[in-house]
């Protein structure tokens, strides 16, 4: 798939996924323009492109900003988003309930400005809590508006994303605008910050953390997905889907928190003598994993990466870029900033 | 209930609803702003106020608009919507939907310029459509964001309120702020226009219209609330609750369209000869009214005007003020704006 001189947007270009959904579109030939306010993201995220690339430094919940950024643009992916780990989410409902005003703004100013197609980061946390509880793949029409109990989203931060859908569909009939949106599971990957739970539990390992904390009994399960394969998941959906129809973008296995610790304790040669268990913080729902069948249909998505080989490149990418003394000196604030 | 130089923001301050409550609030002492960017609203509204109140023209969606209308003011009546009749409703969902903006950027930043209260209007369109097919009263914990099935809403701009509430109750959670949401049902008075129900009516049995027309079969019922009734259940709201809790403002009476158009006849002594029911035109639900139980408990609420009276206000004052002539010539546009 080709993008050649294609004007491309990406929101929250500069966060962990954003930044390797720009690598990707530049490798495709996109001209990619990043908006970003820089709250979570970082400009170190986009050092490999910055030279290729334009980019805007402003908060999307301004109109004159999101106009500006969505100017003489011809696609959009829309990653922007206030969000963070599990604490954050619960924390700062607030924060999550105003990315209702960030994606609506993104989408009416994109449509003003005569974008033709738009790909929305939506996420897993879409689906209805309660069917999480047991290891149940989420198939997309589990989540519905037009029928009773379709909509049962996770938190604040949830509902926005849910709602974000909902109007991008409503866009999308509106004005006849593509649209498309891609229902991220849980990423991981280089550039991931320590308050997501597999670089939370790398760093942990790698500052020798004893006794190791894993935050409830560990038996909580993810699907836990590599990023490029996000990224594909996404260019795919900017590509094939137009009418809004959302898709999952997450691998259909079920991998609890203590296989990735044993997994990371046996990469780093390095074990604990005790491991904590803290039932008291928030973990979220019990199983979560993606049913792929409309990946594979609509997009032909299937995940390329093992489990074990993105763990390879996220503890080596680790690693290489931070200091072990520095992570185990500032390792609580690391793990709580957002 | 003195409001004595309180300094009281009302967004959407020229609406039909909107400018029922300045005036009230006037009366009541307070130092009234409105911020309105006269789409459905206009100064003539206002007309009895305007030299007491401040007036600011302006889209809400713009947060530079929203930061200084928000600024200097103790208490925020939040009614600035874009919205219509059902037909309206049904033909623009996406700007219905843009109301996740309107709705978030006023909540934030009021809560950043120190607002203590702030009171939503919501709809009852918040309601699950599904049991408004038969007449059963809806009672505020029919919808519920803890519950599988207690979200469904009645199209994008019933999602959109539904999710005001649910950001509102965000933004008490995560800050404090004194938080109210009154779903308002089918508000009918002087100054509304002539796209909802009841002024549609009155206007098409004053131009004479034979057929006159009646979307559906006329069956269908709704619980007309007159609108100083409204008015009061905001302003009692605002004052005694403060947690967030979602109360009803709407008569507990099913009223069909076939008797209020009988008894516009009534008044106006005029019976057209023939009765159009177009059963191809959108009327929502089937059936709606209102549980008053929590109203009573929570304000001390009941309304106050018979549908009689208020009929007899609303008729007058569209007698006097509109000239038959020009109702009869620019009926169509005049029930197809928004
Ligand atoms: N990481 C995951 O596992 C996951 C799962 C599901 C969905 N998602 C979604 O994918 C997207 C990217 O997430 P991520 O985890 O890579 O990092 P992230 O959540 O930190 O990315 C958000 C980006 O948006 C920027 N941003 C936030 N508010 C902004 C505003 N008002 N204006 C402009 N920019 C703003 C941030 O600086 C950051 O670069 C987000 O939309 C997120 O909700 C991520
Ligand atoms: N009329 C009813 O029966 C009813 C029922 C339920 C809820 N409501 C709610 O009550 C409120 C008042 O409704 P109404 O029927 O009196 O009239 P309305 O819906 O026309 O009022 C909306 C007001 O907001 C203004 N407005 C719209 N978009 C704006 C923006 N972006 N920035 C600034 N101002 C903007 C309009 O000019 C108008 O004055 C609305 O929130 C509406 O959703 C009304």
């Amino acid at each position: 798939m080709s993008f050649d001189s294609e004007r491309v947007l990406v929101t929250g270009g500069a966060s962990f996924i954003g930044s390797h959904l720009v690598e990707d579109l530049v490798e495709r030939g996109a001209r990619v323009r990043v908006a970003d306010d820089f709250s979570s993201g970082t400009i170190e995220n986009l050092a490999a492109v910055k030279d290729e690339i334009e980019v805007l430094d402003g908060n999307l919940k301004r109109r004159s900003f999101a106009e500006e950024a969505t100017q003489d643009i011809d696609r959009v992916f829309h990653l922007a988003a206030d969000h963070g780990g599990r604490g954050y989410i619960s924390n700062y409902p607030a924060n999550c309930a105003t990315n209702m005003a960030l994606d609506n703004i993104v989408f009416e100013t994109a449509v003003e400005n005569g974008v033709e197609k738009i790909t929305f980061a939506s996420s897993a946390c879409t689906y209805p809590t309660d069917i999480q509880q047991e290891q149940r793949p989420l198939r997309e029409d589990m989540v519905s508006f037009d029928e009773r109990g379709g909509a049962y989203a996770d938190e604040a931060y949830g509902w926005a994303k849910l709602m974000g859908e909902r109007s991008l569909q409503a866009f999308h009939e509106q004005y006849g605008v593509d649209a498309s949106a891609v229902r991220i599971f849980t990423a991981y990957g280089p550039r991931e910050n320590e308050t997501h739970a597999i670089v939370a539990l790398i760093a942990k390992a790698y500052a020798e953390q004893d006794p190791y904390q894993i935050w409830g009994d560990g038996e909580q399960t993810r699907n836990f997905t590599y990023v490029s394969d996000i990224v594909s998941a996404l260019v795919l959906a900017n590509e094939r889907i137009s009418d809004a129809t959302p898709v999952n973008a997450g691998i259909p296995d079920y991998i609890s928190i203590n296989e990735v610790a044993e997994a990371i304790f046996d990469y780093l040669d390095w074990e604990p003598d005790e491991i904590n268990r803290m039932t008291d913080k928030p973990v979220g729902v019990r199983h979560r994993a993606a049913d792929t069948t409309r990946a594979e249909e609509l997009l032909g998505w299937e995940p390329e990466h093992s489990l074990k080989d993105g763990m390879a490149e996220t503890i080596d990418w680790y690693v290489e870029n931070r200091d072990k003394g520095y992570v185990q000196e500032n390792l609580e604030t690391l793990l709580h900033e957002r």
